[in-house]
Protein backbone atom coordinates (compact mmCIF):
# COMPACT_ATOMS: atom_id res chain seq x y z
CA UNK A 1 0.00 0.00 0.00
CA UNK A 2 1.60 3.53 -1.24
CA UNK A 3 0.92 6.77 -1.17
CA UNK A 4 2.56 7.82 -3.58
CA UNK A 5 -0.04 9.18 -5.77
CA UNK A 6 0.34 11.49 -9.29
CA UNK A 7 2.03 14.79 -9.06
CA UNK A 8 -1.06 16.69 -10.60
CA UNK A 9 -3.37 18.80 -8.54
CA UNK A 10 -6.00 16.92 -6.54
CA UNK A 11 -8.99 19.22 -5.83
CA UNK A 12 -9.09 20.93 -2.37
CA UNK A 13 -12.31 19.56 -2.61
CA UNK A 14 -11.03 15.79 -3.07
CA UNK A 15 -9.27 16.52 -0.50
CA UNK A 16 -11.11 17.50 2.59
CA UNK A 17 -13.88 14.64 1.21
CA UNK A 18 -11.17 12.26 1.70
CA UNK A 19 -11.20 13.33 5.51
CA UNK A 20 -14.27 13.15 5.63
CA UNK A 21 -14.09 9.23 4.51
CA UNK A 22 -11.37 8.47 7.31
CA UNK A 23 -13.91 10.05 10.08
CA UNK A 24 -16.37 7.54 8.78
CA UNK A 25 -14.08 4.78 8.59
CA UNK A 26 -12.88 5.28 11.24
CA UNK A 27 -16.52 4.82 13.36
CA UNK A 28 -17.41 2.05 10.98
CA UNK A 29 -14.52 0.30 12.29
CA UNK A 30 -15.81 1.10 15.70
CA UNK A 31 -18.91 -0.03 14.88
CA UNK A 32 -17.49 -3.88 13.62
CA UNK A 33 -18.32 -3.27 10.25
CA UNK A 34 -15.51 -5.29 7.81
CA UNK A 35 -16.68 -4.11 4.87
CA UNK A 36 -18.99 -0.87 3.41
CA UNK A 37 -20.60 0.13 0.04
CA UNK A 38 -19.82 3.10 -1.77
CA UNK A 39 -23.43 3.47 -1.59
CA UNK A 40 -23.65 3.36 2.31
CA UNK A 41 -20.02 5.94 2.62
CA UNK A 42 -22.39 8.36 0.10
CA UNK A 43 -25.47 8.18 2.40
CA UNK A 44 -23.11 8.70 5.37
CA UNK A 45 -21.90 11.47 3.85
CA UNK A 46 -24.23 12.87 1.54
CA UNK A 47 -22.63 12.17 -1.36
CA UNK A 48 -23.69 10.23 -4.13
CA UNK A 49 -22.15 6.73 -4.88
CA UNK A 50 -20.57 7.86 -8.04
CA UNK A 51 -19.02 10.49 -6.56
CA UNK A 52 -17.52 8.28 -3.81
CA UNK A 53 -16.48 5.61 -5.90
CA UNK A 54 -14.57 8.40 -8.23
CA UNK A 55 -13.12 9.79 -5.59
CA UNK A 56 -11.91 6.24 -4.45
CA UNK A 57 -10.50 4.95 -7.80
CA UNK A 58 -8.64 7.71 -8.26
CA UNK A 59 -6.42 7.25 -5.75
CA UNK A 60 -6.79 3.18 -6.48
CA UNK A 61 -9.39 1.69 -3.97
CA UNK A 62 -11.80 -0.54 -5.89
CA UNK A 63 -14.69 -2.02 -4.04
CA UNK A 64 -15.77 -5.59 -4.47
CA UNK A 65 -19.00 -5.53 -6.35
CA UNK A 66 -21.97 -6.97 -3.35
CA UNK A 67 -19.28 -6.53 -1.14
CA UNK A 68 -17.82 -3.03 -1.23
CA UNK A 69 -14.42 -1.57 0.34
CA UNK A 70 -12.65 -3.32 3.14
CA UNK A 71 -13.14 -1.06 6.45
CA UNK A 72 -10.04 -0.84 8.14
CA UNK A 73 -7.79 -1.51 4.69
CA UNK A 74 -9.30 1.75 3.15
CA UNK A 75 -9.09 3.68 6.61
CA UNK A 76 -5.53 2.37 6.13
CA UNK A 77 -5.07 3.40 2.87
CA UNK A 78 -6.83 7.23 3.07
CA UNK A 79 -4.15 7.85 6.65
CA UNK A 80 -1.42 7.14 4.32
CA UNK A 81 -2.57 9.55 1.44
CA UNK A 82 -3.62 12.30 4.10
CA UNK A 83 -0.32 11.95 5.95
CA UNK A 84 -1.75 11.20 9.25
CA UNK A 85 0.07 7.46 9.35
CA UNK A 86 2.64 9.67 11.28
CA UNK A 87 2.99 12.32 13.97
CA UNK A 88 4.13 15.94 13.34
CA UNK A 89 5.76 18.52 15.04
CA UNK A 90 3.55 21.92 15.44
CA UNK A 91 4.29 24.98 16.93
CA UNK A 92 1.48 27.37 17.78
CA UNK A 93 2.08 31.35 17.48
CA UNK A 94 -0.12 33.98 19.65
CA UNK A 95 -1.52 32.30 23.03
CA UNK A 96 -5.06 34.43 23.01
CA UNK A 97 -8.44 33.22 22.52
CA UNK A 98 -8.68 31.32 19.61
CA UNK A 99 -4.65 29.87 20.11
CA UNK A 100 -5.47 28.69 23.91
CA UNK A 101 -8.74 26.94 22.86
CA UNK A 102 -6.63 24.91 19.81
CA UNK A 103 -4.08 23.93 22.58
CA UNK A 104 -6.42 22.13 24.62
CA UNK A 105 -8.56 21.12 21.23
CA UNK A 106 -8.15 17.04 21.31
CA UNK A 107 -8.83 16.33 17.76
CA UNK A 108 -5.69 18.01 16.54
CA UNK A 109 -3.32 15.01 18.68
CA UNK A 110 -5.98 12.50 17.51
CA UNK A 111 -4.95 12.89 14.19
CA UNK A 112 -1.35 13.18 14.69
CA UNK A 113 -1.14 16.90 14.85
CA UNK A 114 0.88 17.71 18.41
CA UNK A 115 1.30 21.14 19.48
CA UNK A 116 4.79 20.97 21.33
CA UNK A 117 6.13 24.63 21.04
CA UNK A 118 4.05 27.92 21.67
CA UNK A 119 4.86 30.97 21.40
CA UNK A 120 4.11 34.75 21.99
CA UNK A 121 5.59 38.25 21.96
CA UNK A 122 3.50 39.23 25.30
CA UNK A 123 5.60 39.64 28.24
CA UNK A 124 2.82 38.70 30.30
CA UNK A 125 2.26 35.61 28.85
CA UNK A 126 5.57 34.29 28.31
CA UNK A 127 6.96 31.60 30.43
CA UNK A 128 3.43 30.99 31.26
CA UNK A 129 2.61 27.16 30.87
CA UNK A 130 -0.48 26.20 29.05
CA UNK A 131 -1.14 22.50 29.12
CA UNK A 132 1.80 21.75 29.97
CA UNK A 133 3.86 23.82 27.48
CA UNK A 134 5.69 27.06 28.92
CA UNK A 135 5.45 29.87 26.19
CA UNK A 136 8.74 31.01 24.62
CA UNK A 137 9.40 34.05 23.37
CA UNK A 138 8.87 34.85 19.38
CA UNK A 139 12.25 36.26 19.13
CA UNK A 140 13.70 33.06 19.87
CA UNK A 141 11.44 31.56 16.85
CA UNK A 142 13.69 30.36 14.45
CA UNK A 143 16.48 28.69 17.13
CA UNK A 144 13.44 26.95 18.47
CA UNK A 145 11.80 25.95 15.62
CA UNK A 146 15.15 24.45 14.15
CA UNK A 147 15.96 22.51 17.39
CA UNK A 148 12.32 21.34 18.29
CA UNK A 149 12.39 19.99 14.73
CA UNK A 150 8.93 21.67 14.06
CA UNK A 151 7.25 20.87 10.86
CA UNK A 152 4.10 23.20 10.69
CA UNK A 153 3.19 26.31 12.13
CA UNK A 154 -0.55 27.87 13.50
CA UNK A 155 -0.99 31.33 13.32
CA UNK A 156 -3.38 32.95 15.45
CA UNK A 157 -1.92 36.09 15.97
CA UNK A 158 -3.77 39.46 15.36
CA UNK A 159 -4.31 40.10 11.80
CA UNK A 160 -2.07 43.23 12.33
CA UNK A 161 1.05 41.69 12.74
CA UNK A 162 0.47 38.24 10.90
CA UNK A 163 2.56 38.72 7.41
CA UNK A 164 5.41 40.27 9.73
CA UNK A 165 4.95 37.01 11.79
CA UNK A 166 4.63 34.45 8.87
CA UNK A 167 7.75 36.20 7.08
CA UNK A 168 9.73 35.12 10.25
CA UNK A 169 8.12 31.62 10.29
CA UNK A 170 9.50 31.30 6.58
CA UNK A 171 12.79 32.74 7.47
CA UNK A 172 12.88 29.63 10.48
CA UNK A 173 12.15 27.28 7.57
CA UNK A 174 8.91 25.89 8.16
CA UNK A 175 6.62 24.75 4.85
CA UNK A 176 3.44 24.15 6.06
CA UNK A 177 1.08 27.02 7.96
CA UNK A 178 -2.38 27.24 8.92
CA UNK A 179 -3.49 30.80 9.90
CA UNK A 180 -6.35 32.14 11.78
CA UNK A 181 -5.82 35.68 10.91
CA UNK A 182 -8.63 37.01 8.67
CA UNK A 183 -6.22 38.26 5.81
CA UNK A 184 -4.00 36.91 2.47
CA UNK A 185 -0.79 36.06 3.79
CA UNK A 186 2.18 36.61 1.39
CA UNK A 187 4.41 33.53 1.29
CA UNK A 188 7.48 32.24 -1.26
CA UNK A 189 5.51 29.50 -3.73
CA UNK A 190 7.41 26.52 -1.51
CA UNK A 191 5.34 26.93 1.27
CA UNK A 192 2.22 25.56 1.82
CA UNK A 193 -0.67 27.89 3.42
CA UNK A 194 -3.66 27.35 4.23
CA UNK A 195 -6.44 29.69 5.78
CA UNK A 196 -9.11 28.74 8.24
CA UNK A 197 -11.78 31.73 8.61
CA UNK A 198 -14.60 30.79 10.97
CA UNK A 199 -17.01 33.38 9.90
CA UNK A 200 -16.91 32.64 5.96
CA UNK A 201 -18.90 29.22 7.12
CA UNK A 202 -21.23 31.86 8.86
CA UNK A 203 -21.36 33.98 5.96
CA UNK A 204 -21.93 30.25 3.65
CA UNK A 205 -25.38 30.13 6.40
CA UNK A 206 -26.44 33.63 5.22
CA UNK A 207 -26.09 32.95 1.59
CA UNK A 208 -27.98 29.90 1.79
CA UNK A 209 -30.54 31.81 3.93
CA UNK A 210 -31.02 35.05 2.28
CA UNK A 211 -30.95 33.39 -1.73
CA UNK A 212 -33.18 30.22 -0.34
CA UNK A 213 -30.13 28.01 -1.26
CA UNK A 214 -31.80 24.43 -1.47
CA UNK A 215 -29.68 23.04 1.50
CA UNK A 216 -28.45 19.47 0.28
CA UNK A 217 -30.70 16.59 1.26
CA UNK A 218 -29.84 13.76 3.30
CA UNK A 219 -30.50 11.00 1.14
CA UNK B 1 -28.64 45.89 -7.00
CA UNK B 2 -30.66 42.81 -6.48
CA UNK B 3 -29.62 39.77 -4.61
CA UNK B 4 -31.71 37.93 -5.78
CA UNK B 5 -29.94 35.06 -7.84
CA UNK B 6 -30.88 31.95 -10.24
CA UNK B 7 -32.09 29.06 -7.38
CA UNK B 8 -29.72 26.79 -8.86
CA UNK B 9 -26.70 25.36 -6.82
CA UNK B 10 -24.13 27.54 -6.55
CA UNK B 11 -20.89 25.76 -5.71
CA UNK B 12 -19.81 26.00 -2.11
CA UNK B 13 -15.62 27.03 -3.87
CA UNK B 14 -17.69 30.13 -5.54
CA UNK B 15 -19.87 31.42 -1.99
CA UNK B 16 -16.01 31.04 -0.25
CA UNK B 17 -14.11 32.92 -3.35
CA UNK B 18 -16.88 35.79 -3.22
CA UNK B 19 -16.08 36.32 0.54
CA UNK B 20 -12.22 36.52 -0.23
CA UNK B 21 -13.39 39.16 -2.72
CA UNK B 22 -15.63 41.00 -0.05
CA UNK B 23 -12.56 41.08 2.67
CA UNK B 24 -9.91 41.90 -0.33
CA UNK B 25 -12.30 44.95 -2.06
CA UNK B 26 -13.10 46.41 1.61
CA UNK B 27 -8.80 46.60 1.79
CA UNK B 28 -9.12 48.38 -1.30
CA UNK B 29 -11.46 50.51 -0.29
CA UNK B 30 -9.45 51.44 3.07
CA UNK B 31 -6.63 51.86 0.66
CA UNK B 32 -8.63 54.34 -1.81
CA UNK B 33 -9.24 52.25 -4.55
CA UNK B 34 -12.01 53.50 -6.98
CA UNK B 35 -11.36 50.69 -9.35
CA UNK B 36 -10.00 47.39 -9.62
CA UNK B 37 -9.27 45.37 -12.52
CA UNK B 38 -10.17 41.13 -12.51
CA UNK B 39 -6.35 40.90 -12.61
CA UNK B 40 -5.65 42.81 -10.01
CA UNK B 41 -8.14 40.91 -8.19
CA UNK B 42 -6.99 37.63 -8.93
CA UNK B 43 -3.35 38.62 -8.18
CA UNK B 44 -4.67 39.14 -4.81
CA UNK B 45 -6.45 35.76 -4.67
CA UNK B 46 -4.34 34.22 -6.53
CA UNK B 47 -6.60 33.06 -8.81
CA UNK B 48 -6.57 33.11 -12.75
CA UNK B 49 -8.50 36.68 -14.15
CA UNK B 50 -10.71 34.55 -15.90
CA UNK B 51 -11.50 32.76 -12.72
CA UNK B 52 -12.78 36.61 -11.08
CA UNK B 53 -14.33 36.98 -14.49
CA UNK B 54 -16.17 34.23 -14.70
CA UNK B 55 -17.13 34.14 -10.54
CA UNK B 56 -18.87 38.04 -10.64
CA UNK B 57 -20.50 37.76 -14.43
CA UNK B 58 -22.29 34.79 -12.71
CA UNK B 59 -23.65 37.17 -10.20
CA UNK B 60 -24.60 40.12 -13.26
CA UNK B 61 -21.37 42.40 -12.55
CA UNK B 62 -19.45 42.96 -15.58
CA UNK B 63 -16.15 45.39 -15.25
CA UNK B 64 -15.90 48.38 -17.87
CA UNK B 65 -12.66 47.20 -20.38
CA UNK B 66 -9.74 49.56 -19.08
CA UNK B 67 -11.06 50.45 -15.82
CA UNK B 68 -12.12 47.34 -14.28
CA UNK B 69 -14.80 46.77 -11.39
CA UNK B 70 -16.46 49.67 -9.41
CA UNK B 71 -14.11 48.66 -6.04
CA UNK B 72 -17.71 49.98 -3.56
CA UNK B 73 -20.23 48.81 -5.74
CA UNK B 74 -18.78 45.47 -6.19
CA UNK B 75 -18.24 45.55 -2.12
CA UNK B 76 -22.10 46.21 -1.86
CA UNK B 77 -23.38 43.93 -4.09
CA UNK B 78 -21.52 40.67 -2.47
CA UNK B 79 -22.63 42.22 0.78
CA UNK B 80 -26.09 41.76 -0.35
CA UNK B 81 -25.37 38.33 -2.27
CA UNK B 82 -23.79 36.93 0.97
CA UNK B 83 -26.32 38.35 3.09
CA UNK B 84 -24.17 40.06 5.34
CA UNK B 85 -25.62 43.85 4.92
CA UNK B 86 -27.56 42.82 7.78
CA UNK B 87 -27.74 41.77 11.40
CA UNK B 88 -27.51 38.57 12.21
CA UNK B 89 -28.64 36.86 15.66
CA UNK B 90 -26.94 34.63 16.61
CA UNK B 91 -26.60 31.82 19.82
CA UNK B 92 -23.57 29.88 21.04
CA UNK B 93 -23.94 26.66 22.70
CA UNK B 94 -21.58 25.22 24.11
CA UNK B 95 -19.36 27.38 26.74
CA UNK B 96 -16.02 25.27 26.50
CA UNK B 97 -12.84 25.82 25.10
CA UNK B 98 -13.34 26.72 21.83
CA UNK B 99 -17.36 28.57 22.77
CA UNK B 100 -15.50 31.21 25.05
CA UNK B 101 -12.79 31.62 21.94
CA UNK B 102 -15.83 32.14 19.83
CA UNK B 103 -17.63 35.10 22.02
CA UNK B 104 -14.31 37.00 22.03
CA UNK B 105 -14.01 36.37 18.07
CA UNK B 106 -14.36 39.85 16.57
CA UNK B 107 -14.74 38.62 12.76
CA UNK B 108 -18.02 37.71 13.74
CA UNK B 109 -19.47 40.69 14.69
CA UNK B 110 -17.43 42.90 11.65
CA UNK B 111 -19.10 40.76 9.07
CA UNK B 112 -23.11 40.98 10.96
CA UNK B 113 -23.27 38.01 12.99
CA UNK B 114 -23.90 38.85 16.72
CA UNK B 115 -23.63 36.44 19.96
CA UNK B 116 -26.29 37.19 21.43
CA UNK B 117 -27.16 34.40 23.45
CA UNK B 118 -24.74 31.53 25.12
CA UNK B 119 -26.19 28.32 26.78
CA UNK B 120 -24.99 25.24 28.32
CA UNK B 121 -25.57 22.50 30.52
CA UNK B 122 -22.94 22.91 32.69
CA UNK B 123 -24.07 24.20 36.49
CA UNK B 124 -20.96 25.40 37.27
CA UNK B 125 -21.12 27.83 33.57
CA UNK B 126 -24.75 28.95 33.73
CA UNK B 127 -25.37 32.02 35.27
CA UNK B 128 -21.74 32.86 34.11
CA UNK B 129 -20.74 36.13 32.18
CA UNK B 130 -19.13 35.67 29.08
CA UNK B 131 -18.13 39.49 27.00
CA UNK B 132 -21.73 40.62 28.74
CA UNK B 133 -23.31 37.27 28.35
CA UNK B 134 -24.92 35.42 30.84
CA UNK B 135 -24.71 31.86 29.92
CA UNK B 136 -28.46 30.30 29.83
CA UNK B 137 -29.51 26.65 30.67
CA UNK B 138 -29.69 24.53 27.88
CA UNK B 139 -33.42 23.23 29.11
CA UNK B 140 -34.49 27.05 27.90
CA UNK B 141 -32.97 26.76 24.51
CA UNK B 142 -36.50 26.31 22.87
CA UNK B 143 -37.78 29.43 24.73
CA UNK B 144 -35.15 31.52 24.70
CA UNK B 145 -34.35 31.07 21.39
CA UNK B 146 -37.59 32.38 20.09
CA UNK B 147 -37.97 34.95 22.49
CA UNK B 148 -34.12 36.48 21.71
CA UNK B 149 -35.51 36.21 17.62
CA UNK B 150 -32.11 33.45 17.01
CA UNK B 151 -31.80 32.90 13.40
CA UNK B 152 -28.61 31.02 13.89
CA UNK B 153 -26.93 28.96 16.28
CA UNK B 154 -23.00 27.85 16.94
CA UNK B 155 -22.75 24.56 18.05
CA UNK B 156 -19.56 23.83 20.27
CA UNK B 157 -20.37 21.23 22.37
CA UNK B 158 -18.40 17.66 22.57
CA UNK B 159 -19.18 15.16 19.56
CA UNK B 160 -20.43 12.85 21.95
CA UNK B 161 -23.78 14.73 22.36
CA UNK B 162 -23.82 17.06 19.10
CA UNK B 163 -26.46 15.07 17.49
CA UNK B 164 -29.11 15.10 21.02
CA UNK B 165 -28.53 18.71 20.80
CA UNK B 166 -28.75 19.85 17.48
CA UNK B 167 -32.04 17.93 17.52
CA UNK B 168 -33.09 20.44 19.81
CA UNK B 169 -31.90 23.39 18.12
CA UNK B 170 -33.63 22.22 15.24
CA UNK B 171 -36.94 22.04 17.39
CA UNK B 172 -36.94 24.85 18.57
CA UNK B 173 -36.73 26.41 14.67
CA UNK B 174 -33.03 27.09 14.09
CA UNK B 175 -32.59 26.36 10.36
CA UNK B 176 -28.75 27.39 10.23
CA UNK B 177 -26.33 25.78 12.30
CA UNK B 178 -22.35 25.96 12.39
CA UNK B 179 -21.31 22.45 14.12
CA UNK B 180 -17.59 22.76 15.55
CA UNK B 181 -17.92 19.19 16.68
CA UNK B 182 -16.00 16.75 14.39
CA UNK B 183 -18.70 14.40 13.34
CA UNK B 184 -21.49 14.10 10.78
CA UNK B 185 -24.90 15.66 12.08
CA UNK B 186 -28.56 14.49 10.98
CA UNK B 187 -30.77 17.60 10.43
CA UNK B 188 -33.87 17.21 8.47
CA UNK B 189 -33.75 18.29 4.38
CA UNK B 190 -34.71 22.44 4.88
CA UNK B 191 -32.11 22.91 8.04
CA UNK B 192 -28.76 24.36 7.06
CA UNK B 193 -25.89 22.76 8.48
CA UNK B 194 -22.03 23.78 8.02
CA UNK B 195 -18.88 21.80 9.84
CA UNK B 196 -16.43 23.58 10.91
CA UNK B 197 -13.27 20.85 11.69
CA UNK B 198 -9.97 22.88 12.57
CA UNK B 199 -8.08 19.82 12.19
CA UNK B 200 -9.64 19.47 8.36
CA UNK B 201 -6.74 22.23 7.51
CA UNK B 202 -3.99 20.55 9.03
CA UNK B 203 -4.66 16.92 7.39
CA UNK B 204 -4.53 19.05 4.32
CA UNK B 205 -0.93 20.78 5.01
CA UNK B 206 0.26 16.91 5.72
CA UNK B 207 -1.41 15.39 2.63
CA UNK B 208 0.67 18.57 0.56
CA UNK B 209 3.87 17.61 2.30
CA UNK B 210 3.84 14.20 2.25
CA UNK B 211 2.84 14.29 -1.41
CA UNK B 212 4.60 16.87 -2.68
CA UNK B 213 1.78 18.53 -3.41
CA UNK B 214 2.93 21.49 -5.12
CA UNK B 215 1.36 25.11 -3.45
CA UNK B 216 -0.20 27.54 -5.73
CA UNK B 217 2.07 29.62 -6.98
CA UNK B 218 1.13 33.78 -6.27
CA UNK B 219 1.17 35.54 -9.62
Amino acid sequence: MSATIARKRISESTIHRLSLYYRTLSLLEKENYETVSSKELAKREKLTPAQVRKDLSFFGSFGTRGLGYNVNELKLKIESILGIDREWRVALIGVGNIGSALVSYKEFARQGFHIIKLFDNDQRKIGSNHKGIVVSDIKDLEKEVKEANISMVILAVPATVSQYIVDDVVKAGVTAILNFAPVNLRVPPFVHLRNENMSMELEYLSFAMVNNHAPKKPK
